[in-house]
């Protein structure tokens, strides 16, 4: 049988997603999926990216990462998002890219999909639960299989227990609070998604 | 490899939940499952029940079918759920069963089970959606592997297309509406969290 | 005692949230409101807008409404908002305008607007309430005051009795169905919006 | 002008809630409310509760506070709930509380009551967002003006930032983390929601 394809989509403007992507893209590996992180395409002009020093940093950081297309959608076999909250619900980057995928969602090429998300906010509770949450209806609509963490392993609880998807708050000097109780709890979540897309696979194989 | 094991859990005041709770029965069976019809606890006292001549009736009917309790959640490999909405949530007696679940969950036998829902409600547009929702992220706490029904059949549209789970709305004369396009949409979604929770077994055995 | 100041933002693909606005319009003058009607930014190349012939067609009749602005928030003392669901919430189109008002809400100029919301999808369940409600969870991180309609009126029954906001379904020829029951479903939750922002607003001065 | 009523209507197990109750009704007496502290009725069998010391100290420490009844509802001009997550969601008994009151509900005497919610979790991302939205999306069937402290004052960060409610962690000694900050964050909710009901009083009389 063929490896797991997993595709993991982030949107990041500060750095955070990106990490978790790469954290989630390591715990995948390890858990022997064929893996690809892609970002959604950016909205704001770019001026307004390069006026802000943080965004700039993060957009050139990223600037080797491919933007998600409906190819990769239909390429994997499971997916993991990755977005900051905005007022409790997705970015609107993610969900143009969402809403854009129509087409391949009438042929029901999004279905079986195995899903999971992760989130971060600036506060403790800004929004976490709600933007993770906002995905999962959406992939409903999608057809999708979807597979949180819950409470599966005790690293869970370490990174403030979110049963949706692991969810990080970060400081006001932009960095991710608790990264070392994050880091096992994206991995963890990553190898459980493979892990049910793998059961899938092997019985439509 | 023995045959998926489903509990289809409802709780039922005017008939309707009882008789979509039946053609998941059938639809489950169709596919090859061992099943389960369970209710839920009644929380209203029993002169309440006797002096609503509906409710008084539907009792009658759920005589002999047994109250669900943890063994069944235990037992069961895949769970449908079918409630009315109260308010746009699941009703205190379905939430008071998943509430005294505590000792199951704690113990990580509420993991991968494989969870769709079903409901109803006077108004076309009166918490179905909310009410499904309502469920699916109890079930996120156990770590359940969420499979709604999305599109994936033409039937569901027929039936209002509610891509959460199969929804009905119920007439002033407390009989469900378009109940002819109602019985295959159950019918396809049982099959389908079979299917799933086939899936999920093989691989674990 | 000033009018209320109410502002109607609405996206409109086929042009059933657009007429859906202009109801609320209707509703909310006959309450006495200043209203403005205030179309979001299209986020779709111009090209796919033309190579649709409805979409060309409803962005043609939109054309002298104006797109909505941070200084249309700051004037509004209410918010109706109306969109089409995409996936069970609100199109990427809404979700930029909300996104890019950071700095209107950093400043607290989002506090206390009174706020309601309608919806349209293709199938009866077809994510009308999941949309609603993901409006309301972006109003809450707003400080917004959510003002749904319930069943505060008899006309919302004729309308799918949605207590979240008016929401209709479309056929598969485009056209609004049961018109005829949302337009004073509407009218009303337009009123109520008014009523509730003048008590706001009487309190205030 | 008479004063606002409050009724602050909370579940409690632990005593967390019962806390953030208090603490409403201090803010609110500050504010210039009558106030109203209940609680909703026990549906555990008294062996349950007596064979557990944290809830059996609860239980005796709430002995003097009366069960909550729709006259108090009736009565009330705002309402503030508190409540634990269980599973994402309120706790069975306050469900049982709120279904219970169709016959109030169906005389449209809930309309109009301006509301907010409090919960608290074990885990820092335990479900409180989803909690505290799961009770607004049955007060919007209600028709109730619902008004969330959004980030309405700098008291909210300190205590995590849920623009949804306050809501708090409870450690594994049982106890509340960060209580020094919720405090402020309740009593600033509860002088928030006694505001704008006043504005609704004022114009109603």
């Amino acid at each position: 049988m063929s490896n797991v394809k997993l595709a993991v989509i982030f949107y990041s403007m500060g750095g955070t997603n990106l990490q978790l992507a790469k954290w989630a893209e390591e715990g995948a590996r390890e858990a022997g999926a064929d893996v690809r992180v892609l970002k959604v395409q950016e909205l704001a002009p770019e001026s307004v990216v390069q006026g802000n020093e943080v965004w700039k940093r993060t957009t050139e950081a990223m600037k080797d990462i491919p933007v998600v297309t409906s190819d990769d959608l239909e390429w994997a076999d499971a997916i993991i998002f990755s977005v900051p909250t905005r007022f409790g619900n997705m970015p609107s980057q993610m969900k143009q890219f969402l809403d854009t995928q129509g087409g391949l969602w009438a042929t029901g090429k999004t279905v079986n999909k195995v899903v999971s998300a992760m989130t971060s906010a600036q506060n403790a509770h800004g929004g976490q639960e709600a933007t993770i949450l906002s995905l999962y209806t959406s992939m409903m609509h999608w057809g999708a299989i979807i597979v949180p963490p819950g409470y599966t392993d005790p690293v869970l609880f370490g990174a403030g227990g979110n049963p949706y998807g692991t969810s990080v708050s970060v400081g006001e000097d932009g960095k991710m609070k608790d990264a070392a109780q994050a880091e096992p709890a994206v991995k963890h979540q990553a190898k459980r998604t493979v892990m049910v897309a793998e059961w899938v696979k092997k019985a439509n194989q």
